[in-house]
């Protein structure tokens, strides 16, 4: 429906020429000639590597038993999802995670992949499967050892057993290492007591808490022999056959949340609960019967890392969730902004197209671009992530660097998401605040994505530290010479870069100052230049700020740290931009089709040029850019819009969305046929001679 | 509870020192020392010229009754507001505006002022109230005469007749003369028929015509004599007694929303409904009982604006509500980061209270700034749409200059709402997505604020074409000697300015150059200089660029103006900035007490500053700031949140809003009592001498 009712018979005569002859963004015949895009190609492009997984899902979600109903009330809502869960396990959607043993696919990528896609049917469907396999489940299973496989996993995968991941505290959300539980091991009973000490300390916002768990995966500062060993996590039994919590376990509900209320988020507290010893789950860390510890990882810190590593996969599944949900708004959006009209131009044509109106564009189109380079970035951050967790590339190493790649998309993704739907939303004006078109309840259900598995500003702040301790590492170890060497490079590199020359109020040409053409200057390599070298200048910046910290007592220390947080996180920031905008090159470079490599090339130098315009009078400051060539960015921008404007609908097209995804009354045709009714009645008026002459034709009165 | 739960007893020691000793942004003894905010002058202050009816609202509100119930059911939501506004009737909330002679007050300024508070209690009441008395009743009052206020103003100000405010159509919003519903005059009977040509034509998005509505003030083609004299409004009867349509009225309900679910908003449509002449609303235009037609104001187009003019309240109460609620939100994120305390600072001490963190001041302050510039600047809004609607300052120009204002405040407010709101959410976290603690719900309810009543990017475009306007009379008529000093000055200021010098690779050295501290050249005036020359010369600049468009075709003309419409629109919101700037300064410099006066000065700077690093790009390239004084700007600000800091609780408990008001729990004090709970737990334990020590503090095993 949608992907047919919005084309004309003649889809090239529709890509050319907006109908109505309205005023469209410049494009000369040259930049606009035959370049076409082979939507199939690119669909399969953007699906990725585990394109297959995906469709099998979406083929399942076109079922409507899995759509969102807008304004079902809470408990009607929980209910849903918990019966399209079940649904899910018939058709193979709990288990492509788990091991064979256990009725499991063991395929890592695939299992993220399909969850990803449930967000297209309703997000609450989605966080809750990610709560029951991919956080309660995979706490078993990647935190857990064979006996505790062989008693839960089964039925965790059929959800005989619904469980509630019991990490965040009301006190601690992101600091999980402070957290106040506490699992104290009693060596005479051979049983662990959990126990929650103080309010603070009561487990909150946790998905399947407030009706549906059986039971719990705590987290809990484990103490044994008067020591204690830092958060380890726990199997806990919540509530008995009935429903019931079971003695010692009490909690509330979260009542309705700003989303996803069709998952029952709730409190839980625990009033010395013994659990037996056994239900540690000890991968990385174990207490014997009489009460001694070990761990075959020494450093606490180090152990404590991998154990939240080893649940990386729920910021993983974000980016690729809020990336499909970004691409949803815009379809809905720019669909409807290739129908709609409003405004007579001027020039006594039609009413104009709303996306052939310069802003509407400028409004949309980058956001398109930035949604197409985050898929081509999940797709690698998946591909690295199912490496690990195969084991086929599980080192250190590797480890590092996908729970740094994570740390830096997901942040950057989920803030797109809120960003383009809400963008989306005030494009369609008041049918865009319909819940029937979808846009509304897309950004509620996808607000607290930017805040939990992480909040995207604690997020970046690692990643900014990861960045900081690389640059650290270059100089390890060096000696004198190579750091004279660094020392005269940072110097030369201030005074290319203006830094010095600011001093003297001018600023450095760049290398584009001859250019002729607004582009030259700002095409891919110059892009990559700009992108890569603000990267390292910003951590140079902060780690040069930073450096006296180390000479400093430990509070200064801090209040230095503090002073460039900001900093550090815009570093953060800008190197995930530069991730996302390798993935979408190689992606382009990988495209055979001419056409589409053009209108992707176009697509990409959109997003390297709207990364650019936003951090420009950093450019400008540091040197990067003139003056001259920094008032060109937008030029091109507008330029490259008018370009991609006749390309926009198959670009949303290929995204490949059944109307059964969309679901979108906005976005089915259904204005073009208003648009067709309105213009037929004007037209029989007219020729009827029936028709009212407007009061501005007749003579003037005295 | 608010007020008082979160102050310690020594509020000056709370104040100054952020207790813990936690690393606070830095700011020396002598930038913080003894000023302090008279909060109660400051209070008075943002209430503005109309306090008592302000404080008499709030006062009502209290009252449980009025407030928002998150979860609750569509229809259960739409029968409480309806409730609700009949005990508005009863305290006087309804007859503010209206004439003495059917029960009113006349007080136009109080009228908006009252109506704005309430969106404390529930923006749904807000809005079904605006729908009520400040859209259906205004236009039976504003674009009616004497005969339907005697008929129907005592009706509507009790609530016996609820009415819908049918302008907007499902083809049509903002392009309101493009509306395609027609009242074609029938002599022989003295009717109009109203009546609905194609589906594009049903009105929509209409607050009170799914379910209440008895009747609706129509807006249509006014067709008489085979002639169309353009959008005019009629009293149209919709309902029995029983609440069923009348014969040939129809309609659908618009179903769920994004938010302001207690309204019920529908479609209407109308198959050759027949109303009496006399319910033509007939102040601006009539027609006689022999269908000639007549007007006072002669020009089609000028009376088409000065009845859409009328209605310019609408877009004034959004204005305020926006801001208000803005307040509530900082109040709520900043109450709770002031108690709220995560992760260690790595110092030792205790973990460190959020408001401390660079990156939350930089996230939180500069919204507050911006907040309380708009309660200044939306005062001054107010006192124009009083003197213009009390007709003591009844002007053609005073009512251009009103609707310009509100064109250019109300999106700026609008969207700073939904940026504030949001922020506030995450810098909450979870606890910011449940909706007991309200910022989800004020979300959702104020999105569409940013496209009713005018979408924010069309009201800009007016306020854009009102400056270019301006720009153009200042050479009416002028002779070739005043055109050539402009000329002369235009070329002078391009060199002064740096757009000459810019081809050179150089930025003109600014005034600030020689400053020692960074704010010097970044005081008082030379914000204002920097502002207010903005506005000018991108007027200017958009001015020159479509000079060319009197001579060109008419197409190419419309095609030359969409290419500087995002351009046209940033002026104008330069332009809005300006003033809110202008009247925070202005409220500023009206402060007696010195120590308020200094607070607020950093606080208008904050915002100032705000305002030129969002914009720092345009400053650099135009050559208006230099490198050097641009790199400072961030710096500025980062002191001048560490300045505030310690005001910023005093600064939003100066918003005077009453716990009845805030009711979120995080901002109740609960927070601060979970914090010292768990500190004294600790504290308990250690002393004890049975606290576990940490695994870290072991001798390291070989």
């Amino acid at each position: 429906m949608a992907d047919t009712a919005v084309r004309t018979e003649n889809p090239a005569a529709d890509r050319r020429t907006p109908a109505g002859g309205a005023p469209t963004a410049p494009h000369s015949a040259d930049e606009a000639h035959e370049a076409c895009i082979d939507q199939a190609a690119v669909t399969r492009a953007l699906l990725g590597t585990w394109a297959d997984t995906r469709l099998q899902a979406r083929e399942l979600i076109k079922d409507e038993l899995f759509w969102q109903q807008p304004g079902q009330s809470m408990a009607d809502h929980r209910a849903r999802v918990l019966s399209q869960m079940k649904v899910l396990v018939e058709n193979d959607g709990s288990r492509r995670a788990f091991p064979a043993e256990y009725g499991g696919h063991e395929d890592n990528g695939a299992n993220i992949a399909g969850f990803e896609e449930i967000v297209l049917a309703d997000p609450s469907l989605q966080i809750k499967s990610g709560v029951q396999w991919g956080l309660f489940g995979s706490a078993i299973y990647q935190l857990g050892t064979k006996k505790h496989w062989d008693r839960w996993l089964e039925d965790v995968i059929s959800l005989e057993l619904p469980g509630a991941f019991a990490m965040t505290e009301t006190g601690h959300g992101s600091d999980v290492a402070a957290i106040g539980t506490t699992a104290t091991y009693d060596p005479e009973t051979e049983e662990f007591v959990i126990h929650t000490p103080f309010r603070g300390a009561w487990k909150d916002y946790l998905g399947n808490a407030a009706l549906h768990g059986k039971a719990a995966t705590v987290f809990a500062q484990l103490i044994t022999g008067g020591v204690n060993y830092g958060v380890h996590c726990f199997f806990v039994p919540l509530r008995d056959e009935t429903g019931a919590f079971l003695p010692g376990i009490g909690g509330e509900d979260d009542g309705v949340k700003g989303g996803l209320n069709g998952i029952d988020n709730g409190r839980l507290h625990f009033d010395h609960v013994r659990v037996p010893r056994e239900n540690l789950l000890n991968r990385y860390g174990d207490v014997a019967a009489d009460g001694s510890y070990s761990s075959e990882i020494s450093s606490p810190g180090r152990r404590f890392f991998t154990m939240l590593g080893a649940l990386v996969q729920g910021r993983v599944s974000l980016d690729g969730a809020a990336t499909t949900a970004s691409a949803l708004a815009l379809h809905i959006a720019i669909t409807y902004a290739n129908q709609r009209r409003q405004f007579d131009s001027g020039a006594g044509t039609d009413e104009v197209m709303l996306l052939d109106y310069g802003k509407h564009q400028r409004r949309l189109l980058p956001r398109l671009a930035q949604t197409y380079a985050q898929f081509f970035a999940h797709d690698e951050l998946l591909q690295k992530f199912d490496g690990v967790f195969s084991g086929r590339t599980d080192t250190p190493d590797e480890r590092e660097d996908l729970e740094t790649l994570a740390a830096a998309l997901k942040p950057l993704s989920t803030w797109h998401a809120l960003d383009t739907i809400q963008e989306s939303r005030e494009a369609c004006g008041g049918a865009g605040f319909l819940a029937e078109n979808r846009l509304v309840d897309l950004y509620s259900d996808l607000d607290v994505y930017v805040t939990f598995e992480g909040d995207n500003n604690v997020l970046l702040q690692l990643v900014g530290k990861r960045l900081l301790s690389d640059f650290a590492k270059q100089f390890k170890g060096a000696d004198a010479a190579k750091l004279a060497r660094y020392a005269l490079g940072q110097t030369a590199g201030k005074v290319f870069h203006g830094a010095g020359l600011r001093q003297f109020g001018q600023a450095v040409t760049d290398f584009g100052s001859t250019a002729r053409s607004v582009e030259l200057g700002l095409r891919a390599d110059q892009q990559h230049e700009l992108l890569a070298a603000r990267v390292e200048q910003m951590v140079e910046d902060v780690a040069g700020a930073l450096r006296p910290a180390s000479k400093l007592p430990a509070d200064q220390a801090a209040e230095l740290f503090n002073l460039h947080q900001s900093q550090l996180i815009d570093a953060a920031r800008a190197h995930g931009e530069l991730l996302q905008w390798e993935a979408f090159t190689d992606a382009v470079n990988k495209t055979a089709d001419e056409g589409t490599r053009e209108v992707l090339t176009w697509l990409r130098d959109l997003f390297g040029l709207s990364l650019i315009e936003k951090h420009l009078a950093w450019y400008l400051i540091n040197g990067r850019l003139s003056n001259q060539r920094g008032a060109a960015v937008g030029r091109y921008i507008d330029r490259l819009c008018g370009r991609l404007r006749p390309h926009a609908q198959d670009l949303v097209d290929a995204f490949g969305f059944a109307p059964e995804h969309v679901r979108a009354p906005i976005a089915s045709g259904a204005e073009r046929a208003r648009q067709e009714e309105a213009a037929a009645y004007y037209a029989a008026l007219a020729a009827s001679g029936a028709a009212p002459v407007s009061e501005k034709a007749l003579p003037k009165k005295k």
